[in-house]
């Protein structure tokens, strides 16, 4: 999948045309089943012929929005070359294949920054150059990567991509010993997580953190309101929630899955398209998602405060002894008033096959 | 104690030469008993007559130095400006007064950034007064104070200022099921660790800590040789440790204090002229300090590990529910490697003389 950029020959123009096709790709939604894509038509010349980015599921893809850009302006795509962010799909689902719908516009030449993972979509560009087309593939491959954000780690290990929320006091507790925990963390922490939850398809939680902290689960902005799209509400465990929890309220739709097995939550929330889980506890959860190795990402917010006593933010991991620690790499550490997120990725190798099988 | 800095009247020449007098302290220890100060002497006409900076305790005060310095050069102070970063002593110890000195040279004028806390050794603005000498206080005082570091609150509150160091995995475990905690924390903040205790005056552990850990409480630098200046190894507890304990290896002296209360611990290493202590554990013995109110800052080093079971980094603070809370403001963030320090000092108040009395 690692793209060597010096052996990609795309042309000046053409990388211009794809920072440009990147930068529309971001006008898509950026949570949802699909990808954001970009697509510029660019003439023989260098000249700028068409554009278009995918509005999200069951709209046009970013191809098909291009080309129709380009007939909306009477000009002709015979012998363009399509410079496109995601290679083009070869199967038909909500529309039909974008290899297709190319070679039909005469276009001669494709230049694509990542390569599509998806197996079921996956082979444009074999069937664009079965047809006589060139095809780069892998231009400003780590922008193209870095705009397609969860989904393309969910596609490629075949379940959603799971980020693992802590918000803690600096002695790793993240309520008191009575249970009490608003608030350890600052409001610009909690801001911080509210559009972090915007950002995801689904939050999971467990029936312990439902029944104890009873959570809305919802996207909120600064005025507290509820922001427009909301995510899954999940509920994981096997005790029904009270007809009065605030999970009944306003907000996200609310799945309960009834197990204890991550694998089989992730199984349920990929069968409806969920890219991006974001788990928020409590200890017991989240020691199931690390355990099982299907934690991707952990933020963790942590707040200058000391409890010495309460529950602590993780549960029992099996760990026994300091070399059976489960280490990772810090990606950023983002100071946030008087707290710090750290965002860390488990070292540990996950199968990505491994959690597409029922249990 | 608080200065207003738009009230002292200080001439350019003479802030230039508060800076140069700021700077030419740091030569000094910056640790041990005594505090950095340096003075530099200007002539009527603003022109630098000699500069002096204090060397630590039984060599000259700065404003002796400087003196010395003028007379060395040949030429006369009287009518002079003493530049001094502290104000100047008032009575006789391992040197004599300095205010008499000043006195005695003919000095007219005299600029002090920061004044005397100590009671022992304050008055001398009052001395220089009443003689007929001018006298500025708080010129550059923020710098002043930063100059002095732990001296100033240590002597201010009348007892050692109190590092607390916690180096914990991001779910708040100092060390594993077993025991085992080699290393949680990153070789950089290790290294970064060992300077902190080059910089004290002493290092606290429980004994807990000094008969499971073995620890040797050494200043080492980054090729793992012991530095020059080692601090004073506590242990605080009652009881004994092995014959073969680290501890009694290369290092600073080994005191062993027989209690339980951090005050009386205090207490003994102020009597040592201890001005600053770094608490290392464990648990219990920070619990310890914090719940006495005696830890003015914390030192937390964070890990990117998860642990989910383990020793915690802080035993009960009889802190039940959350609105007890030990809050603190972070005073900086700094990233350590894949590690981050958060530096942060307790938010309640400290009273400054409940600490000097026996218990």
């Amino acid at each position: 999948m690692t793209s060597i950029e010096s052996v990609v020959r795309a042309a000046p123009a053409e990388l211009d045309a794809m920072r440009h096709a990147l930068e529309i790709a971001r006008r898509g939604p950026a949570k949802g089943p699909n990808p954001r894509v970009g697509c510029v038509l660019l003439s023989a010349a260098g000249d700028v012929l068409g554009e278009g980015w995918h509005r999200g599921a069951g709209t046009p893809h970013a191809e098909v929005a291009a080309l129709a850009d380009a007939a909306g302006r009477g000009t002709s795509t015979r012998g363009a070359t399509a410079v496109v962010t995601l290679e083009p799909c070869n199967h038909t689902g909500r529309t039909g294949p974008c290899s297709e719908a190319l070679l039909a516009a005469g276009v001669a030449r494709v230049v694509v920054s990542v390569p599509d993972p998806n197996p079921v979509a996956a082979g444009g560009a074999q069937r664009l150059r079965s047809a006589g087309v060139e095809v780069e593939v892998g231009a400003l491959a780590d922008e193209g990567r870095a705009l397609l954000g969860a989904w393309l780690p969910s596609v490629e290990r075949g379940r959603p991509f799971v980020t693992l929320k802590l918000a803690t006091s600096l002695d790793g507790r993240v309520a008191a010993a009575d249970g009490s925990s608003r608030w350890i963390t600052s409001e610009v922490s909690r801001h911080h997580a509210h559009d972090l939850r915007a950002e995801v398809d689904a939050i999971v939680v467990g029936t312990g953190t439902a029944l104890v902290d009873d959570p809305s689960l919802t996207a909120r902005n600064a005025a507290g309101e509820l922001q427009r799209q909301q995510p899954l509400r999940v509920v994981v465990g096997h005790r029904d929630l009270p007809p009065h929890a605030r999970l009944h309220g306003p907000g996200g739709e609310l799945v309960h899955v009834r197990t204890h097995d991550p694998a089989r939550v992730l199984t349920e929330l990929a069968a409806r398209e969920v890219r991006h889980v974001l788990v928020e506890g409590g200890p017991t959860l989240a020691a199931a998602f690390l355990a099982a190795g299907l934690v991707d990402e952990v933020h963790a917010y942590v707040a200058p405060v000391l409890l010495g006593a309460g529950r602590p933010a993780m549960a029992d991991l099996g760990v026994t002894t300091i070399g059976d620690a489960v280490r990772l790499t810090t990606r950023s550490v983002i100071p946030l008033g008087p707290d710090v997120l750290v965002v860390a990725t488990p070292d540990r190798h996950i199968d990505p096959h491994s959690t597409t099988e029922e249990h």
